[in-house]
């Protein structure tokens, strides 16, 4: 086993021995690197009686090293791969969380925040590319018609104008923040608060099989783990630091999605909330928010979101698209078929041929091509652009070997 | 003619020379005394050119002097008075108005911000006791079913709370506020931009006569005077100022209504505004003032506003009620029937029965006895408590002999 190898063992183990966010965990990490940490915990030398006895108690239970061996098998067959901080695509941004410190509760959700020792992800972009213009869209799950309707819009105007949508992945708010951006042809991530083989709740099966053939499935938890109630608050943290700025979009008083604003704004960022009518229970919580957090911003819709987020995002480069170098070498109609696809979603071949201004034959001709070259991917509801290749970069991703799965599309 | 009876001529005059609000004008009152500030007008000696020829227009159409005889001998027959900085029952908090700048479009209901130079005053309540804890809730004409529900809970639950809620007179947000004053058997203050005489929208005639009969309408212009439209800014500093706080519900994009809240920005008043549905045009703008102003402040009830404007109200006592020496030498029958009248609003004669445990002939003595003493007054709609006495400090009211109108209750 390479020492990359035992690196990612040695975090997947420490995942399942303290919950991710563990403040001490990511300390030892900090300082000793992910092996040796994993041998101080298991040798019993946690730095604090809590997470001594929650290294004994998991101990007692099974072996660490092989509960890691075996999840990272088990990522494989899900055609899901791991992310460290060690590889090109981590998400540079979850670094925040070192300094976020909550004011108030007291509660464990809200002193652990530390940042993740690594990501399950499942879909075939790279996930610091998918997240670098990405807005949460977070709220009630008992949504009223009234936030559906404006959660649909904001996925879908975010979508539209080449941002991630990251959401939850839960009934109500989630869903439909996900689905918008899902009908705009755009990206959308869900971040899970348990492993990718049982996203939760399973009513969205669907939903999570269509993110993850466009998007991406996100967790901190290895495959088979339960989405225990604290896990949403620990995954909310980020929901809130991965992203550029967070919207809330209905909530009552006091609810889970209210936490995700507080923790966007406990790292410094734009933190958007949309009102409603003062007569409906679901706006309880965003209004509290407006009135008690003045870091809160009132938003009314995509415009005002944008205009948050751009004043941080109009720096970042939009995500990198397919190779651009092979493109020059195509021949006019190539080149005229790949400009008719639409930077995300799919379309049929009679609208490719249509939009490219050529006869149907040609575009399949020149379609076929453009697979080979891997720049143009068929699906089952039409062709789409290939997704960007992987960087060259050093630290590769999935260093077990844990490679992108059947969803994922060719590299270039 | 007394030299009291000389000023308020002067003052009623300058009103007619020029509109309400002028700087110039209210610097020459202050400075001159509004007899000698009128003379120097009518002489042409008015310190700028705008005002040299607005008091030259006017005097070609008529006699400044003749105009003001007229309009107070109207106001008598009408059952109005007039109010002036003299009297005992000036709202002292207009005087705020001196400071108001708004910053941006200079137009000139912007600059001429002045504080009014008289009232012209229908309904029983000293005017200063009716506007101590008070009140205004503004908005659209075009209200939605929200908005006009929001604005009658609202206006209900200030008065229920012995708050007056002072407001516009227009349709939808403004009548749904006054109605629910009403109902709550509260006080509520229209201040029209117009003569009393024509209360503007006659659509409202009922509304304005209910009105008067139970609080206060109130204007800085004459009798006759036409509701032109630029009048309606120059009086929405009124209802800003004369206020503890304003509340916004429902505004179109940059209305009227948002006017009256920066005016009360502006004058150091809480600003509050209740958010609605983003998908409705009738809260762009109340969106956009929580947006833009910093310091308007978010609302959803009665709860929030009383929050905001205790601050400043719960050092003022609430409105002196009727004399508490007389009642003490009531018998008890008597002082039950008195106690069992509700603080505002009539109640029929079964009801005072019944609540003040005593058979229909003994109530009805004893109100008559009440009513004797002025304690309580018969109207239409069954028995009330009188409105308070005239306070015996000099400069007294009226001093034209334009006493209480028809409407006015007898004073104890």
């Amino acid at each position: 086993m390479s020492d990359t190898e035992d690196r990612l063992l040695a975090r997947v183990a420490l995942t399942w021995l303290a919950e991710p966010g563990t403040r001490s965990v990511h300390r030892l990490v900090d300082q000793l690197g992910p092996v040796a940490a994993l041998d101080l915990l298991l040798d019993g030398g946690a730095p604090d009686s809590a997470l001594r006895s929650a290294v004994a108690a998991r101990t007692t239970a099974g072996d660490a090293r092989a509960v890691a061996e075996q999840a990272l098998r088990r990522t494989e067959r899900l055609g899901a791969r791991m992310v460290t901080p060690e590889d090109g695509e981590w998400p540079a941004r979850v670094a925040d969380l070192r300094a976020l410190h909550l004011s108030g509760t007291g509660r464990r959700v809200d002193l652990e925040t530390a940042p993740p020792l690594c990501f399950w992800v499942r879909g075939a972009w790279p996930l610091d590319e998918a997240l670098a213009r990405s807005v949460a869209v977070v709220g009630a799950r008992a949504a009223t018609p009234y936030g559906t309707h404006v959660a649909t819009e904001l996925g879908y105007g975010l979508a539209d104008r080449d941002w991630t949508v990251v959401s939850g992945g839960a009934f109500g708010i989630d869903s439909a923040a996900h689905r918008g951006a899902l009908t705009a042809g755009g990206l959308t991530v869900a971040v899970l608060a348990c492993g990718l083989d049982r996203p939760y709740p399973m009513g969205n099966a669907a939903l999570f099989d269509r993110i993850a053939e466009s998007g991406l499935l996100l967790s901190e938890w290895m495959p088979g783990a339960e989405p225990l109630r604290p896990r949403f608050l620990i995954r909310n943290r980020v929901i809130a630091a991965a992203t550029v700025g967070t919207v809330l979009v209905e909530a009552s008083a006091r609810s889970g999605a209210t936490q995700t604003l507080n923790r966007a704004i406990g790292v410094g960022r734009p933190a958007m909330v949309v009102p409603g009518p003062v007569t409906s229970a679901m706006s309880v919580g965003a209004h509290e928010v407006l009135r008690e957090q003045p870091n809160a911003r009132l938003v009314t819709g995509t415009a005002h979101v944008l205009e948050e987020v751009g004043r941080i995002g109009h720096d970042l480069a939009p995500p990198a698209r397919a190779p651009e170098r092979p493109r020059d070498r195509l021949d006019d109609e190539a080149a005229q078929v790949l400009e008719a696809l639409p930077r995300r979603k799919a379309i049929g071949l009679e609208r490719v041929a249509a939009r490219a201004g050529v006869d149907l034959r040609t575009a399949m001709r020149k379609l076929s091509m453009l697979e080979e070259l891997a720049m143009v991917v068929r699906r089952d509801d039409g062709y789409a652009l290939a997704p960007p290749p992987e960087r060259g970069t050093g630290g590769g991703r999935a260093p077990t070997g844990v490679g992108p799965g059947p969803s994922a599309a060719p590299r270039g």
